[in-house]
């Protein structure tokens, strides 16, 4: 278990389903090819610079399928490798390494390119004390991979659901009247242990959360002249977030507000799935 | 039941994981902000042009979290429609309206993401009898939703996992010590329902492989040229499939070849994820 | 969906394995007894003077057994009411209400006992502005039943599970080197969507959490008077959670020192299963 | 596997589920404070006199969230320790310690609470050839972890289900018509390995209980005195079960009737969660 | 719910499962044939005269597939039904239909097997009280419609598993010492709810099971005058339950030795699948 | 993992959840008669000659019961074995031995029983190119283990389920208004990695199916002649299927005609359940 929150119990749950999904009833190529005893080596390298991510799930995957594959990393999650280099190499029987080829790269495919993306992200706007941060967008039943990702590529996480911070919309205040009643709708139920996040779209809203105490304001596709206004205003009263048509070009320009975090879907949503391969040795 | 290959009980499985990850223990900011016998009504309306995909998801969705929330669709998958257009109407509790609105959008921002860059690939070979078909290469746990895209876009589904075709790779014929000998092995113990499918990067490979009499002819990263000589020596002894290097820019002059089908991972994996959004009535 | 925070499609899932638990191969006593058309109606009435607690889970069993039972509820959940009152009716096939009688009642039986203990506890704290709230020893595979309970019983809820609030105590506190270490080694890859809370033993300690800006500070089993001294210094710069030695005797004055929240296990792990009985009509 | 009837794979599974419960996307705590490579020794000690219940569960936590954790037992299930005894002592990975640490209580608090109180129910009545024994009103999806403990405790286990035996109600016997003819439309139905318990809330019911052969008669609410006659008119012709009013004062009186054996859900539903706690060494 | 000990939830679970392994990822010969709207009716037919099992799994697949289905059941499980005859009409979405036709057809046709097979040999020894009972040697997974079948046929059930009877072999009374120590044994840790049976290979062994008091003695594997002398000596003490060499043929003549139970594997194990089909009205 | 096709990770599974259908809350008669530490031999023999199916089965039983219990295999999968055989020895902790008994016999009884009627089968026709093939007639929930005894026991297998071959029948054919408009049908959406297969009742179905291009032609029902005269005719432009009324007298003269695949379900649902046992040493 080296890595943050996930954890190989929940890792192996996922993978088996995986697994099913992709094997049904026997992989009828590597069966009928390969005898029992037969071994193979293979690599795990990659085609293109990326960060690695999913190095568990590899060992998860492979665990599965048989106690007699050996998996040896070169590369751990989070460090940069450029294209060609070795990951990882796995020897054993060949039918469990063939057999788990597919899904193992599936996994370690999209989290490294979503760990790559996200640094990327996070670098272009290092001399800030900004973070990125993720959202909800995410891939429905692959949350916990894409979040681990997101930490992988050194930003740091949102909410994870529903249930650990509240989270207040242009509808909630309309339907509450005014953003003042919300956030006092919201705090006569709401835990001692979760925060308050307002969406604001102007000036004025942002002074009417910092009023009635919000633990986060949210800036909502802000110009950013009038986020820096806004941020200058708020004075650490509140965690400030940017959030809106952030992208790779505009992201360092938004940090320079001084806003605390930026959020972003396209660190999940766009990230390229990154060319892995595995080679027979 | 109105989508083909997806069942409705299939889809309320994976539905309910991906709101039991969404909702952890509740939403606390709508059931503190909202009343049970509050109503609303939101418009699924889409940011982008898009084809549509993922209707019998939405429903789902709604169908789970109360017997109350109505959907009516104006746009079905399959169908294109313009930035702006209003997909669907969501009526009835707020709380299960807003409650499922992140998980429903995930589902349908990928599905017609997928949906749209498949037709693109498909409409760029028009004039060519070619049909463009997926790839194993999915995102863990949501293969199904990803096929179904795929073919509601247009293009051929490739096999749907490791049992249901054999494929024979360049390690599978170098074990076996030939080409031929890969498939005559392979013949040995295969269903007479399966095909077989050899990947092939040379033109004599290709001689090898009519020759023994495999059902599908893979032809690898091949030059546009070579692909062409290929085609035309098969002569329809075997459906003909090219992959590698397949991009919008190429795809036009791989068809212009002839071959049957033209597998691509891009039409999933380099899909962007559409902009969708609900917008309260 | 009348009930906050519970979804009836996850009530569904956690009753149907209790009565898979309590039905195992089948009733035998009530199906070798009743015909398939034998009628019954049942009151749910209670035993004991009690919050109501459970009445969605009530309707989840009998929808799980049969669409032909209906349940008409006179009280709902959160009501007080008397010792032999009719809390609802219950009409339909015989074998269905005699075979999910059990399971009904051993749910609602726990879950009003639950609400009734918390109310005490937080009615003998009215004239303080402080909340009652509950703490994570629950009993296994039964929270979210317990959380809803301790909220129907008018507390509210600490954080759900290890993932919604950093917790900081006496032995992270050694192993980082210092309380303000720790603060700041969470600080450094925590969400900005979670708070902070920060056990505390001492008044010394006290001032070292506010020093360093965590969220919220919990005063440990503390005597009364130094809980006094130690909310007069925090003063609002973060919220206070009194802890240990919660009693219904103790907790009065608990509250008269002006902290924010008292958090017990008392209200969950001491409340009394209250006996609620079916009895035909 | 030492326990009996307990199996490690089943538990497995229940605390599987039970970390998913509380870890949700991971222990931000504990992972953000200790890295993958810091040891700790931890003590489960009890803080009051308890039977020890459940150490199959806490090496089930651990075995589950790492295979580097080391339990060491000192007294296993079924010990009586006094308060301040260590009962385990677990070493390893501190983020895996930790983080189990109170999944791992929560099942044993309840268990240890369950089999105490049992034992002291069984211990009142030492000098009668009775046994205690439990009822179905278990909660839900806890039902084996609490019938373990009452055997631990000492007591032996009604029926597990619905359908190991058949019982006889009041309204079963309303239904048939008469006491007589419920049984013998069970009869008629029954399998020859179970048997059939008829509640009797009179010396009538009990005449006529013996009368048609049933296996088990329950004396329910009955006087102390009119037990005693009915048990004596039994004289061995079926066993003979007291329940209703089972308190640790009444069930010595309760017993000198020469009643077989002496149900009461009070050793689960009253049972104390005991106090017990993991200090870091 | 018509059935007895049968619940359409548990069904349902099952069915799903089985329809999941035959559906896959879809059935591509219907979805490619007919549209949505297409509309078919069938009738189950059968094509051998049988006792009719499994209706109300029949209502479960076409229940999960589509609400649009309408089931009209002419025969109810249990009834016996010529060859030749329409036992049920399905109508509705063609899609639906024949998706389901193989998964409902592979449970009737065991099911009706078990239950025809099951009535032949209940009546074979009508002229005696002995009952007909199954064991527990069924195929796994599959146990509950087994055992439903028996039922259905007019057998009794035996246990139906490990834990609702106590049942001792040779083996245990090797170990033991001797088969009164084993029954001792037993009794010590048994419920008072649960039976005790004890296999005899021999009078000797019968007299001393009676001795020591146990419920049930199977006379295993008895030349029928020694069977008849057991039942003699046994006098009603005991139920005694007649095992081994059992078919269709000896059945009659081990009845007639006065045995209450006669248990078989045939009847599950050696059941024909009846030949039901589907046809296109 | 020495079998084809099957994965240890889904025998477990399986495996764990017929051990819960057969064990529920315990195994009280050998959890009572025996210690913990009490250790036993068993042998599992056979009492009728048998090809030996499911050691990964039995291994799989003991490795989920205890770690502690040895499997010693002497007679592997698709071995044949004369009655009277050791196939296996399990030595460990008795209760794991004796608990599993049962689940794992059900399980190599009917797969050892399918394998061994199969090779019947097959050897009928050895002397013909033909193979022998199963169906989808299959145990609910069952099948993965049939499909791979079916292997064991030397045919090949048919499509696993609906989704990797296409099959045309009558009213598939009706429905569509030929044969010809069926294929084509189909055609337009298949994926070119699956096979079409029509069913045809006659010689003009033959030639019309021939006509169209479809990969493998079913002669259904067909008298042996008219077989013959379809082979002929179709000389290997298609797999000839031959289907109905196939039995171990018919066989060999069906497979005299040429045809390539021989489909039954008589191998699966007629094959006996072979009586092995588990002797204790």
């Amino acid at each position: 278990m080296g890595q943050k929150l996930l954890h190989d119990f929940l890792i192996e749950e996922h993978v088996k389903n995986s697994l099913k999904e992709d094997i049904g009833f026997g992989d009828i190529t590597t069966d009928f090819l390969y005898n029992e005893d037969d071994k193979i080596t293979a690599l795990l390298n990659t085609r293109e610079d990326t960060v690695v991510c999913g190095i568990d799930v590899l060992m998860a995957v492979y665990r599965i399928l048989s106690d007699k594959v050996i998996v040896t990393v070169n590369h751990k999650d989070g460090e940069f490798v450029a294209k060609g280099t070795t990951i990882a190499r796995i020897e054993g029987p060949a039918r469990a390494v063939l057999t788990g080829e597919r899904t193992a790269l599936n996994y370690m495919q999209r989290m490294s390119g979503i760990a790559t993306e996200t640094r990327k992200y996070q670098e272009a706007i290092k001399p800030y004390c900004a973070s990125v941060t993720d959202t909800r967008k995410n891939t429905p039943g692959f949350r916990m991979f894409e979040k681990y990702a997101v930490m992988t590529g050194g930003a740091r996480l949102h909410r994870f659901n529903l249930c650990d911070c509240a989270m207040i919309k242009d509808n909630h205040i309309k339907h509450a009247g005014s953003l003042t009643n919300a956030v006092e709708q919201i705090k006569k139920n709401l835990s001692h242990a979760h925060k308050i996040e307002v969406e604001c779209d102007t000036f004025e809203q942002v002074k009417e959360a910092v009023g009635c105490g919000c633990d986060i304001i949210m800036l909502d596709n802000m110009p950013v002249p009038e986020m820096k206004k806004c941020v200058d205003f708020i004075d650490h009263r509140a965690i400030v977030e940017a959030s809106g048509n952030v992208t790779i070009n505009t992201i360092n320009e938004i940090a320079s507000t001084g806003v605390d975090v930026i959020s972003t879907s396209a660190i999940v949503a766009r990230a390229k799935v990154i060319d892995l391969g595995l080679d027979i040795a």
